[in-house]
């Protein structure tokens, strides 16, 4: 009767305040997290990630009347999941996806082989079972004037036998502008810079530069945006600290990018604003489906959920044969800066 | 004076017929092909590109009052240089691209990689002197119930020393249409069938495979279109009677497709209809930049001509989340023969 229906859901939802807390119920179910201090890392880091979704997503949703977030709860079939939001043409977002995925089981070949190129002390010939769970969003705005945002922060356990884990965080944080307003520039760096000098001041130079070289698009000889942070492999100097060194850097995410939202969203523009807008997207569409790791990874990946991992892509993209903006236009301004980047700070 | 700047021009041209000939002077010069059939083959072969190029730009001209070619001829500074013709936002053409190119130089370590890991027999430590040329072509229509085409036939010769030459012949000719139209698929695979025929009827049925084969995109699990014919590695049975092949394929490409065109050039479509082939060059796209074997080695060259590479993607491609056509809707029709290739003769 009623009252066993209602105990089912108590069990498998548990208290509403949790519901509500989430876009979903995280794939560890929403029991794995209570408690959550005296749980593995992994938990607490998929409990940080469904944390930035269900926040970033109610900031979005808050600019739009008129759209609201898609939410697919998916089950992959060698094991974990992931939870996808993803809101299109909406008034101030052309497509926005915010992706939780937490995925297990063992590690493929290539992988451990592009791992051991990076420097990881990882048995070849063995299976090994791994852990891999992340965030990861890409907002494309509707006006010309807002810029991209991209973010991803992630963590990544091996076990490599004889009851040894090795485990590590990327990340990283990224604008991509239309036109180029250095004092928004300015703005992501610093709230970054400062999320990075809280745990250390050494990290903001260098995951700056690191992101710069990251986002070069070798054939065009440009970078995708203005840059922001990039890390992978971190593990030093122990997990605590650079789990609140990822999670000042996650929890930076709203505080940077959605002043710059309020602050351009409604100025007027033109179709030709729109038209380089579009062609700035087919370069986005370029460095994702030609150099990004992730992506790379995710479509080499057998059953990935493709439509999440491609959910990054514009809604939009245009390629003109050789298009080239007017010299000292503000479309020029903006290739120069990608060209050369800047210190912002 | 004018007799002397008369001289210059007579002997740079050659005679003003020659000139009318081509889209714009060939990389080896109007001079190279007096008396083409005595020449080497990668004469006749630059020869047969230039040719294929301006028959089927006239062709292309024909339907478009208010839009013109843009022809660029330019030098690549290693060696050799190419002609490309685009033209853009025409009533018929939303973007129809034909490129020749015909460059030399030392082939890089990662394509003699390549080569041997597809039976080449090169010598691995030497820097090896080559001769790659060819004529390549995307064609994207406004209407959507005209399908894109793509051919390339191209030539290649390597140096591999003690005066000993190795040399083949690739490409083929494919088909992608938004919408599938029977007819129109079993014409354009006829016209290649019997240009294959001609030759040797084993051909047609193994190039046929292979191109089903090659516009394989995995990570969606379907074909790019409606496929045709490729082969690549071609030497047999001999240099002459491989080059007749090439030729009757490359002549095969206006017979096979310009009926399309007029046929359904004038239909009325829905903008459903139009963001239908939207989505579909998204999926192009993605073929191109993530699988296709030219792009990627061009993307990689250094300096290559990226205008010349990326102008096969269309003017305009769309991305929506999880967009589904419905059950025997005719975007599912297609999507059926998209992931379940067919015989279509």
């Amino acid at each position: 009767g009623a009252s066993s229906l209602l105990m089912i859901s108590w069990f498998s939802f548990g208290s509403s305040k949790d519901k509500d807390s989430y876009m979903a119920e995280p794939v560890s179910g929403y029991r794995a997290f209570k408690d959550i201090e005296n749980k593995p890392m992994r938990l607490r880091m998929e409990k940080l990630c469904m944390d930035v979704q269900h926040s970033l997503c109610q900031e979005l949703q808050k600019l739009e009347p008129n759209a609201k977030f898609c939410v697919d709860r998916w089950e992959r079939s060698q094991g974990g999941g992931g939870v996808s939001c993803v809101l299109q043409r909406g008034d101030t977002f052309e497509k926005g996806g915010v992706n939780v995925s937490v995925v297990h089981g063992k590690l493929p070949p290539p992988a451990v082989k592009q791992m051991r190129s990076r420097g990881k002390d990882l048995p070849q010939d063995k299976e090994l079972p791994f852990y891999a769970l992340g965030v990861s969003c890409v907002i494309h705005p509707v006006n010309p004037f807002v810029p991209t945002v991209h973010f991803n922060y992630r963590y990544f356990e091996v076990d490599v036998g004889n009851g040894e884990t090795l485990s590590w965080f990327g990340g990283g944080s990224d604008l991509t502008p239309y036109y180029l307003d250095e004092d928004d520039a300015r703005h992501f760096h610093s709230t970054l810079k400062a999320a990075c000098d809280s745990s250390d001041p050494a990290l903001y130079p260098k995951f700056k530069k690191w992101c710069d070289d990251y986002f070069y698009v070798d054939h065009r000889g440009e970078r995708r945006g203005v840059g922001g942070i990039f890390f992978d492999d971190l593990d030093s100097p122990n997990k605590e600290k650079t789990f609140q060194f990822v999670r000042a850097c996650a929890e930076a995410v709203i505080p940077s990018y959605l002043p710059l939202v309020y602050k351009n969203k409604d100025k007027p523009y033109t179709e030709e604003n729109a038209r380089w807008q579009r062609l700035r997207r087919g370069r986005y569409v370029e460095f994702n489906l030609v150099y990004d790791r992730g992506t790379k990874f995710g479509l080499s990946t057998p059953s990935a959920r493709i439509e999440s991992i491609l959910m990054s892509l514009p809604l939009v993209a245009q390629w003109e044969y050789m298009h080239s903006p007017q010299a000292n236009s503000p479309e020029d301004t903006l290739l120069r800066v990608l060209k050369e980047p800047k210190e912002w700070i």
